[in-house]
């Protein structure tokens, strides 16, 4: 049993290597759904989806988001009630992009959550139709919301920051609505306890991987499997591979490395796997008391993926 | 001031007609919104769309709803799920023919209603958006649903008979779910009070113009100005021009005639047009108290429709 905490991109990219490495069947991966929204009565779950897509091998490899091989006609047509709506009105919104194919997933998500299911058996239904062989667990079934506080737009969605600003704007706060009364959903805290190897998986420590530590008893569930947890830094070199990572850190008064993400990690994990660029901050991480191991993190290939896969599980076994 | 009472296909296309006839500013359309249902989540208003799809131009010509040019990119993809879907769940269900275009219009109406707007406000919202003349207004801004009990089916949701089952199953009975606690939508008894025609659209008078007639108000409404309201017979020559009314006229006892349709008007309409192939039947008609024009009622050309239009506001002026 291999438990991997997962935002979007960077960890659908570990888990595609970590599949490879693996035994599809003894992996969770336990998804952020800070990030959802409702937009235009569609519940979008954006990192359930890229995890989902990526490991179909459908996700669009431009763009790193959303469908290959997608058409934008029901976006298109949109367009025509932007005009119309009031002042103040989010309807008819096309600043967040849903291809036509990828609005099937929210259609069917908006559906079955309408009729009384929960997120997690949604999305096991939805793991399912595409085929894949491991599970995702949303981290809660409550509506936890990330909200971002900005200088210049007062408090935003976690969607109007990302996208609508293209999170270009400065951030001076990060919260998760709902957190302190959510519960951890079915099966979340029994893959932590019962997990051979727990992978923080490259992702916004912030934003990605705050909203899971945000619910009450996943922290603690960590800090007792402290040995067993495994982080891969986000950071390399000082900046993000994709995203805001590292100007959100600075923002936020942490320090946009690999020694900020140590700080982050240390209560709740025992080793952080750095990149090659960074081995000169070894020590440092150590001094945060956590094992470093050093070894190229940036998954540019599946097989560079699956090779930082199987050194992460070598580190905590 | 020129209202019509409309169903879906036929009253639109009468509609288009008398918009070529009459400054469109001056005329209303009260729609059926008793065919409304919920899928995936969206709110659909199948009558409402299909008139302004009609006068806007953009009707699919061959089937008759939907957008013309249409792509179904997401019931494609939404065919993925419909194997992991539990017993019993309507999600991923595929129908119901939602295009792409088409589901914008579905997105907008969904959000708006969400954030409180009434669909008098977001029907408002998309007619501007299509740049039509006229002023539609939904019958209601309650949720009034047409149920149809069948014989092997139980009660169905009228698109789950409709569309479901292609209005090919025997019908014991139809009810229109809310309408005692309806209230007529805003304007709409000032747009009966007011005008100075009325004209009934050649609609099914059962489920089209039925759900109109059950709301607390409104045949009170047309029978007061009796002398001004019109109708145009949706059955010529013993059958319906298109769907299921005729069967329907037989399944719940009625005639399958225009004087079966007359039977049920005479109380609300002083004047029925009906085709020339009932020619016959026109004495008939008038015996069932009401003034009987007969003309060409198949409204195979915009000019046939045009001229259809001009001899209904001729009977009542």
């Amino acid at each position: 049993m291999i438990t991997v905490l997962a935002g979007g991109v960077g960890a659908a990219r570990y888990l595609r290597g970590l599949l490879a490495a693996v035994d599809p069947s003894t992996v969770t991966a336990i998804v952020n759904i800070g990030d959802d929204t409702v937009l235009h009565g569609l519940a979008i779950s954006p990192d359930l989806d890229t995890v989902t897509y990526t490991l179909a091998g459908a996700i669009d490899p431009v763009r790193g988001w959303g469908l290959v091989d997608e058409t934008w006609r029901a976006m298109g047509a949109l367009a025509r009630y932007e005009p119309v709506r009031p002042e103040g009105s989010r309807a008819g919104a096309t600043w967040f992009g849903l291809g036509d194919q990828d609005l099937a997933t929210h259609l069917y998500r908006t559906a079955r959550l309408a009729e009384g299911a929960t997120l997690t058996q949604v999305t096991a239904e939805i793991v399912g139709a595409w085929g894949l062989g491991l599970r995702l667990l949303p981290v809660t079934d409550a509506a936890v919301r990330t909200l971002v506080d900005t200088v210049d737009h007062g408090t935003l969605g976690f969607q109007e920051y990302f996208v609508g600003h293209h999170h270009s704007i400065p951030v001076t706060g990060v919260r998760f609505a709902g957190a302190e009364h959510a519960r951890p959903g079915p099966d979340v805290l029994a893959a932590l306890d019962d997990a051979e190897a727990i992978v923080i998986a490259p992702s916004n420590p912030l934003v990605s991987i705050g909203p899971l530590r945000a619910i009450p008893g996943i922290d603690a569930a960590l800090q007792a499997r402290r040995d067993r947890v495994v982080a891969v830094s986000p950071i390399v070199a000082g900046a993000a591979l994709k995203g805001p990572a590292d100007r959100m850190l600075v923002e936020l008064g942490h320090e946009p490395s690999v020694v900020g993400v140590a700080r982050l990690y240390a209560p709740v994990c025992g080793t952080l796997v750095i990149d090659e660029a960074d081995a000169g901050l070894a020590d440092a991480v150590a001094a945060e008391g956590m094992r470093c191991i050093v070894t190229p993190t940036v998954m540019s290939s599946p097989e560079l993926a699956r090779r930082l896969a199987e050194t992460t599980l070598e580190a905590v076994r």
